[in-house]
């Protein structure tokens, strides 16, 4: 389905079309947002619409895979950057997980987000120009690596960075091997079509927990239950290189890493300009710039 | 490889072929001791000398899954064994995660173990008369189903069990369909020639903590490096009804299950009549006989 976005976005105290954070459970909410907000013109985007994410493969070259995973590594190693909120460190081994607002501390990634390969797919698929929402690489260690629980990032962004509508887009580049093994994306096709409210309200400064560890916002196991048999469950694998384009609102989840395989990713969030964020819609404050950024300039090449 | 096995085995006291249980790392041993012991004639079975295991799908058909499957849940719901020490309980969830001794428990699971079509797997690939070292059932539930890290069953029988020799397999009969996102058993082809000491004196009563959580007995991230690298990984997936027959060394594990589909087998190991237990190679004193039987009657049809 296409469709052409003129509505103008409602403004908080206006009825919140996507409620969550409750405290009482509450049905699901179909979507009536599109999925593709733009026309879907690339041949590797063609089953977005449908299933809510498109992979594709090779989209770096095998040197540039090389060139960013020596960047990561070098950001990981940086002790300058050690005690900066931006990094986010395991609890239990000390190690660095996540490092947010990449794109600003690496020239390199902040050139490649800029790139038309890149930037052109979110465009593409929704319809508008579009701005970094938010942007980390995240490490992912072998042996011991935990895996995150099932969750919609748009129900995160919506309840906590007042983020009106699913009309976000994330793209996971792989730099490393993704196998059903090594606790690679698991994803369920179309269910970026059931937006899931979920229990509990959002205790202040929820994010500096939440980012280590979900607790609050994710679905019942009633909820998995009804999603994973109505679409399914599906996993990302491919070579390094490869890359992963979803939804905001679809399911996804991930199994811990035992094998000897680590595995990172370079992972970027776009927005559409016209689905700039307002206050949160559940959550006491706004989470800091470096998670949901509130530099709503498009990106340009 | 066809091996006639003619050997007397080594009595205690004797050079340990398996050193385990170190207090320093030792180089990895290979194995001379067959795979296959006896004259492999299934089709079924041609992959396991190479491979160290075979998938047989249809083990059981789906109305003997129901039935079986039937009488794993009046198992797991008999509170009049819930005290006994053969249940196994998951630490955080207080629920069951395995019953051991299963085939004196059932008897209709006694009765499945002698058919031919199951014992006649262990007794051709062992080459001789197999009895039951160990049955149970398991039950990993989903959602926050616990994995378990990398192993050698081998290595735990001969330093807890007194177990000298790898002649002999483990019958993991699926009464779930295993995805390859639902925890199922990782195995690394061909690993079974390959002998990991693991280093740490086993305590006492280690198997209390043992059967809900490995601590001991494990292989160092370089051996599991070394050994993904030489051998690969792969994954036993197939409908419920399928089985693994897998060699006692094989090096496997499973990750975590957070997906709604939970997965319960029964769980069989055949061991050799010429195969059994002396005393435990490297600890301080036997495992109960619920773990590690030694009643070493051949099974009878």
């Amino acid at each position: 389905m296409v469709w052409q976005h003129t509505d103008t976005l409602p403004a908080r105290g206006q009825t919140d079309r996507y409620p969550t954070r409750l405290d009482r459970p509450a049905p699901h909410v179909d979507r009536a947002d599109p999925t593709a907000w733009g026309q879907i013109r690339s041949k590797e985007l063609s089953t977005f619409e449908a299933d809510g994410f498109s992979v594709l493969d090779g989209l770096l070259r095998p040197d540039e895979v090389s060139e960013f995973s020596g960047e990561i590594d070098r950001l990981a190693g940086d002790s300058a950057l050690r005690a900066d909120d931006r990094f986010i460190v395991e609890k239990a081994s000390n190690r660095v997980r996540s490092i947010f607002e990449v794109h600003k501390i690496s020239p390199m990634i902040a050139e490649l987000v800029r790139e038309e390969r890149i930037v052109g797919l979110a465009r593409e698929v929704l319809g508008s120009e579009v701005y970094i929402h938010q942007s980390r690489v995240n490490y992912m260690p072998g042996f011991r690596g935990a895996g995150f629980y099932w969750h919609s990032d748009f129900e995160t962004w919506h309840a906590e960075d007042g983020m009106p509508a699913p009309r976000a887009v994330s793209l996971s580049i792989a730099l490393t091997d993704n196998f059903a093994v090594n606790g690679s994306l698991m994803v369920m096709p179309g269910s970026q079509r059931t937006f899931v409210p979920c229990l509990g309200s959002t205790p202040a400064d929820h994010y500096r927990e939440s980012l280590q560890e979900q607790e609050i916002g994710v679905p019942s196991n009633g909820d998995i239950t009804t999603l994973a048999h109505r679409y399914g469950i599906t996993q990302f694998t491919g070579e390094a290189g490869a890359a992963l384009l979803f939804d905001s609102n679809v399911m996804h989840a991930s199994a811990n890493n035992i094998t000897p395989f680590a595995r990172s990713n370079i992972f970027l969030v776009f927005n559409s300009v016209e689905n700039t964020l307002v206050e949160p819609y559940a959550a006491p404050a706004r989470r800091p710039e470096y998670v949901a950024s509130r530099d709503f300039t498009p990106l340009r090449g």
